[in-house]
């Protein structure tokens, strides 16, 4: 951990589950690191969830700097006041509500009292940024940086511009990403959904409707991706995939092109999410295994497989 | 390995890469296996490669069976004469040529010289088994078993019947690939790509459609798979995935389903796969990291890491 980073205060705005995950990673690279919340209350359970974490990262070897999660603890701070949060912060990772109308406003608040340079980002996965920050003073600051769940154990994080963010404030978001060790990926343009949530939604569309077509189970289903295709997605995407499943891609495309081309026009429309008899077919299969009422048990189960790979990847270098 | 066990013989039935693995994996488990090609030189490639893929399993303690490389060599032979390797099989593990002329023509050589009650299970992930089995009068022994490449490290198996195929077949096919720790998936019915490559290509053509738009790089793209998506996949498919993303499966489509719809309907068309543009793009990210002329090299980097992955989720009993 280098020493001027810590000359760099990051205000995170709303510490639920996502802003106390920043604050965690902001700490564990030497960042001075301030919470704001609108209670006290829920600002001792965001320090008390982020003692919790770093001492994790501590435990596995997974720190994001040098420093450790006693001396970390030290530089994280809280308030109340959105006016104290914002001083002096190079960097404000905002993980409020998803809800546009309050966002426009919040916004506002924000434009109205953030100091010169200051970059505002929003960890949303659903509303891209131009939703909120159209008529801001200091739009050009404003853009998105969202990352996956759970952000402590998968660095990867959307970088997502609004049309009017600048080129500046996407390059140091980028880097401010890189000193924390995120992998962040820029987005060139706004899209819905994103990158994240659109590759999983294409995936998601076509699991639905092998279910809804009788043609495979839900269980086995999720064993097709996490014996079969899912173990090499956690190395190599599905670009990289493809070119090591022929001679490079363009060998690929050339040969299974158009049988890929036929087998996606086989594919059905966009699902009816809300299609009741599908849902059923679900829950039939899933609840028995991972009861919807326990499911912070399965998900803190689910974070310690993600230990383990984040613990494998390092080891590995990659 | 129990005993019982080697008393099955499985023939082997083209001997590439996909035939040599599976040879390697009955044998592992304690089958004796016998394979078939053309030409000697050819069968002699193959021994070669299953005594490597054997010792490659002892040395990373992945064997699928209580029985050393040595002395599962010794339960492999080999033979150019197609009633030989016939004769005595319980189950027959065919990777041929994947042309569906070879494959009638083939088949009813095949059926014409099977003992009552084998069984004849093709490897092919493109041909659908109503495509070479239909006039064979024992068709209701023949259907697809499908592995992912590397079978050696992804256990995933899908089992796809032909609309003739009893199910008898299926659940013994099954049971076989339990008895060699494949994780095997029936599917209830046949559709194009089955269900492993209708899941990747939905993948895919996003990924496509993302670089083909400028939203985001080749590279990228890799990257929200590998650091994000992709290690939650090694251990939870898209059903579970989105299942522990909320309180259960129907808050997940309660809260988010509407959102997902208005995603995919955002998506563009089916893509044109020999889109010259485009596969330019591909190229000019993959071929400075990963050559296609020394893509054997990086498939060796990719087992590398999957054995890992293997042994990881072997530690815990995944």
């Amino acid at each position: 951990m280098s020493s001027e980073k810590a000359v760099g205060k990051i205000a995170i705005v709303g510490s639920g589950l996502v802003g106390s995950s920043w604050a965690t990673i902001f700490a564990s690279s030497g960042y001075k690191v301030q919470m704001y919340d609108i209670s006290e209350k829920q600002l001792q359970t965001a320090l008390t969830l982020v003692e919790k974490n770093l001492r994790k990262l501590d435990e596995h070897g997974l720190q994001r700097g040098n420093i450790s999660a006693d001396a970390a603890l030290l530089n994280v701070s809280t308030t109340t006041s959105l006016e104290e949060v914002m001083k002096g912060a190079i960097y404000v990772q905002e993980s409020a509500l998803e809800d546009v109308n309050f966002r426009i406003e919040f916004y506002k608040k924000l434009d109205s009292i953030t100091e010169p340079n200051t970059i505002l980002a929003s960890s949303t996965s659903t509303i891209p940024a131009s939703k909120f920050t159209e008529g801001l003073v200091n739009r050009e600051r404003c853009l998105i940086v969202h990352p996956v769940n759970p952000p402590l154990f998968l660095p990867l994080t959307e970088i997502v511009p609004a049309p009017w963010t600048s080129q500046e404030t996407i390059d140091k978001a980028a880097k401010i990403m890189e000193s924390i060790k995120q992998k962040p990926v820029k987005l060139k343009k706004e899209v819905l959904g994103f990158a994240v949530n659109r590759l999983q939604f294409a995936l998601l569309a076509e699991a639905w409707r092998l279910v809804a077509d009788d043609v495979i189970g839900v269980n086995d289903v999720d064993l097709v991706m996490s014996a079969g295709l899912g173990p090499r997605y956690a190395f190599n995407g599905p670009c990289e995939t493809v070119h090591l499943n022929a001679f490079g891609v363009r060998d690929y495309f050339r040969r299974y092109g158009s049988g890929a081309t036929t087998v996606l026009n086989d594919m059905g429309i966009v699902p009816d999410f809300t299609d009741e008899s599908v849902i059923q077919k679900f829950e039939t299969e899933l609840e028995p295994k991972m009861s919807s009422s326990n499911i912070r048990e399965y998900q803190a189960e689910r974070e310690v497989k993600l230990v383990e790979m984040a613990k494998l990847k390092k080891a590995m270098n990659l």
